[in-house]
């Protein structure tokens, strides 16, 4: 392990991970998208800027048989995320590549996969003082546009294949917009809300490919109760002891 | 008055509306679009399928200057309307137009308008069996469909004028790709839940020709109490009177 860095357990089947306090930190958002994702056995599986490697390891956690190619352009996460999968013993399972997400489609095959999924960054770069920065890569569209994201995403998926993201409501219009432009029809949509009352800050969205426009919203999802304690919905996806050690930043 | 119509006392300033139960009324989806339209002094304003005219007159009852334009398919449901004007007395600030809303482009003036609202029909016309009932051709998409809504909308507003509509969460995907596509950038949207916990079953959205894409969500929201009450909120839109008698379908 590098200085600066320390291992996480995940609470779930002993899974851990490696992360950098001083770098970008998995937060809720991966956790709960990882919760959201549907996998059948054997599914084929590639997540698109993995960070990490929070979402194919906490994914291979929920499901013994689904391989996963997960994709990070920047070399010294990629190593790390590299180095969480071989502390959890999953390198028969689960390829990080170092590798810009928009090559995806030149050296992956093409219309195959099952599943996609994406943590991408949420924000715009504007008024960013540095482009280069590891945590501002992580959270700005630096490296990628959400548009990036989607179109590979496309590309990659089969016929039918899933996409699923977790992404700000704020970026609702450019989602439908670039889902339904790339042929990844939206079909269910979860809003996350911080409390009862309070507008969403996190969406969840299942599209698949070609398939035809029906859109069912979910029930939202609110992670606090009116006394400030966790939900038990939030109590059932994360495990009790998880949430008490504080990683849900 | 009519066999079979009714009038009904809005609850604001006095208003009025002639209604016949066995065909379309005006629910809840009406007021609350009425009460999220801003209007400025003067606006001139155009309403898109207007039905009974119910929001053209409430419109008329927030603001003491507008003018607005309401454009209804049906012969005797716009003549309803029409004669819903006269009994309030607002034949100089409402005028009704009996014509296919796919028209306005030829007959308003373009780019002129300041606001246009519409609660169009929301349901697509499958299965239907009689294409012509008046009820039908008010909550199916069977004389216009929402693309020629946002279109038409797009083509009467001037630079930076105001889109305010009331749909399903259903067809959001829809939504946002006929606004994003037609230059009628998404500014503002509110879910309306039935009640705390519950998916959306209606959204209010507002728009901004040719505006920069920045969308806001607004805090939900709900309609009962989980008791089975109003909740403050709809007691505040509606007024309390008009609510329990019950005619908020």
């Amino acid at each position: 392990m590098k200085q600066q860095e320390r291992i996480d357990d995940l609470q779930v089947n002993g899974l851990k991970i490696i992360q950098n306090p001083k770098g970008f930190c998995f937060g809720i958002d991966a956790v709960l998208l990882a919760n959201f994702v549907a996998l059948k056995q054997n599914a084929k599986v590639v997540d698109l800027g993995t960070g990490t490697g929070i979402i194919p390891i906490l994914l291979a956690g929920k499901s013994n048989t689904s391989h996963i190619t997960a994709l990070e352009i920047q070399d010294e996460v990629a190593d790390m995320a590299r180095r969480s999968v071989q502390l959890n013993r999953l390198e028969n399972r689960i390829d990080i590549l170092t590798m810009d997400l928009k090559e995806g489609e030149k050296i992956l095959p093409v219309n195959t996969f099952d599943v996609v999924t994406s943590n991408p960054p949420y924000m715009h770069p504007e008024g960013l003082l540095n482009l280069e920065d590891t945590k501002s890569i992580s959270r700005h569209e630096i490296k990628c546009s959400l548009e990036d994201v989607i179109k590979t995403a496309s590309r990659l998926l089969k016929h039918l294949g899933r996409f699923f993201m977790v992404h700000r409501p704020q970026r609702l219009v450019d989602i439908m917009y670039y889902c339904r432009q790339y042929k990844l029809e939206p079909k269910q949509l979860q809003f996350i809300h911080p409390t009862y009352g309070k507008k969403p800050n996190l969406l969840l969205l299942e599209c698949r490919k070609a398939a035809n426009p029906e859109l069912k919203i979910l029930d939202p999802l609110y992670v606090y109760e009116e006394t400030g304690k966790y939900t038990k919905e939030i109590y059932e996806i994360y495990g009790k002891r998880m949430l008490e050690e504080g990683r849900d930043d």
